[in-house]
Formats: structure tokens, C-alpha cells, sequence
């Protein structure tokens, strides 16, 4: 079975929630988020800082085809190792301004985990212009890269 | 005229606006969110971190008439002197988790100036509980005692 991304997004509200299994044991998709090196080769970005701590904050940059750099950031509110993340998150150069994302990372067994973020957005509307974008392709594109990233590692 | 702070919380929504006007000029009730020794003065609490910039973070704590301690604390996403700061919250000895806050500061004339609290939960049912603390009570009289001590700076 191939798995996918979800992304639900319910009408009216500034909030969506992504969830998304992996054939990972729980260990390899925290360290997926947790190590530099592997979130560069996942996210596509260049990671320029990575704080992974409490009150610790990041700095990726994605280079688009046409050599556009498109620096995205953040504060780290939680960062419990193998459960959650807490952060801030913020693309740069946009007017859509910060959002709040929590990520839930859980064991299912010792070959599959799962990851649940809930975001919360400043607005109903910018959620809604955040949704037009190519985003629920982008992330699970990206969440595929991460498994076979991921499980090079085992 | 006494000046209030006014609380909006539209129901069904995971966020609230506070908004309150100050007898002081923009750069003092600034001021007062930025140096440690005024916010303890007006919070009543003890600043034992306070990085005022982007990706710092901060930690208040209260000390109630029992002697129990109640630390808050949070990571600072934006700062911009005299206009805006944004963070996340959490009081840590309960469940309600991270919230985000959008303050921003505005000059209304030499003397008067506003701040705008936008804070955005994780949920309307985290919401609805935080107002049900003695919440609009408290901050009123914070900010009323915001005030009188940034006066006293003139």
C-alpha cells in the first residue's frame, strides 16, 4: 500500500491538521526532523541554522529552478526528542506571517510511526491562501523523500 | 476617562483580540513590554530570561499569596522595536499548551498610544477555559498598573 499525506482543513476554522504514517520505526522520522543533514536531503533546503531546543530557533532556504531563494524561520517553543516539536514557522519574503505548528510524533510498532501536525494560522483567510498554494502535493512528495531518505539509514 | 482593556472573543473561534489605549507615548509603553525591571514591576512577576529579539526566548514567574510558584514562558518569533513582537505562551504547570501572540504597538498621538494583543490557541475549547480564569479582571488591572509605573518614567 502506498501511503499518503492527509491534510484536513475544515470550512471556517484557522487551523489544518496533517497526518501521515511511515514505514519507519518511530526513532528514524524524529531523526529525520532532528538532523541536519537528513532534512537537507528531504525538504530540498539548505538548513543554515537548527536549534533543537527549547527556545532554540532555525533558519532553511529553499533555491527555486529559477535560482529564487526563498528563506523560511522559526522559534522552537517544545522540542521533546521521539514526541513533539512545538515551533514557529514563518516563509520569509510572504506577507502570510507566522503560524504555530505542533508536531506529534508516535510509534504504531517497531517498523511504522506516525506524525500528526496541527497548525494554527492567524486568519481563516490565510490558511485559505496557504491551502491554494501547491502545498498538499509539496508535503506528501516530500514526506515519500523522507521515508526513502530515512530508510537508507536502517 | 479611565481607560479599559477590552477583550473580543467571537464565539467558536480559537483566538481573542485585546486591545487597550494607554495615556503614554508609543516609545514608553514599548518600553514596558522591553525592559525586565518595568515588566516586573506592572506584571508582578520575576523576569528570569528575557531575550528581546528574533528567536529568543523568555521566562516569567509568579509567586501567588500561598507561596506557589507559576512559571510562563515562551520563544520570541519577531521583534521590532516601538512596533511589534510576536512569541508563543505557555503557563507550564498546566495543560493548555503553547498559544501564539501577535502584540503590536501603535502611536495615536504624542501621548497616547495602542497595543493590540491578537492571540491565537490551539483549540476553541483552550480558549473558552482560559477565559474562564479571572482573565479580562487581571490584565485590565496589569495594564493599569502598566501605566501608572511607565508614568512615573516620564
Amino acid at each position: 500500500m502506498e501511503r499518503k499525506t492527509q491534510i484536513h482543513a475544515e470550512l471556517g476554522k484557522q487551523e489544518i491538521v496533517i497526518t501521515r504514517e511511515f514505514d519507519l520505526p518511530l526513532t528514524l522520522l524524529f531523526k529525520a526532523y532532528e538532523d541536519p543533514t537528513i532534512l537537507e536531503q528531504w525538504m530540498g533546503t539548505k538548513v543554515l541554522k537548527l536549534e533543537n531546543k527549547k527556545q532554540g530557533g532555525y533558519q532553511f532556504e529553499t533555491t527555486d529552478p529559477m535560482g529564487n531563494k526563498h528563506p523560511f524561520s522559526g522559534a522552537i517553543h517544545e522540542f521533546v526528542v521521539n514526541e513533539k516539536i512545538t515551533r514557529t514557522f514563518e516563509m520569509e519574503k510572504t506577507d502570510f506571517g507566522a503560524q504555530l505548528e505542533f508536531l506529534d510524533f508516535e510509534s504504531i510498532n517497531d517498523t511504522t510511526s506516525k506524525l500528526t501536525m496541527h497548525v494554527i494560522y492567524r486568519s481563516v483567510e490565510i490558511r485559505d491562501a496557504i491551502l491554494k498554494l501547491p502545498f498538499a502535493q509539496g508535503i506528501n512528495m516530500a514526506h515519500n523523500k523522507l521515508q526513502e531518505v530515512a530508510l537508507k539509514l536502517k
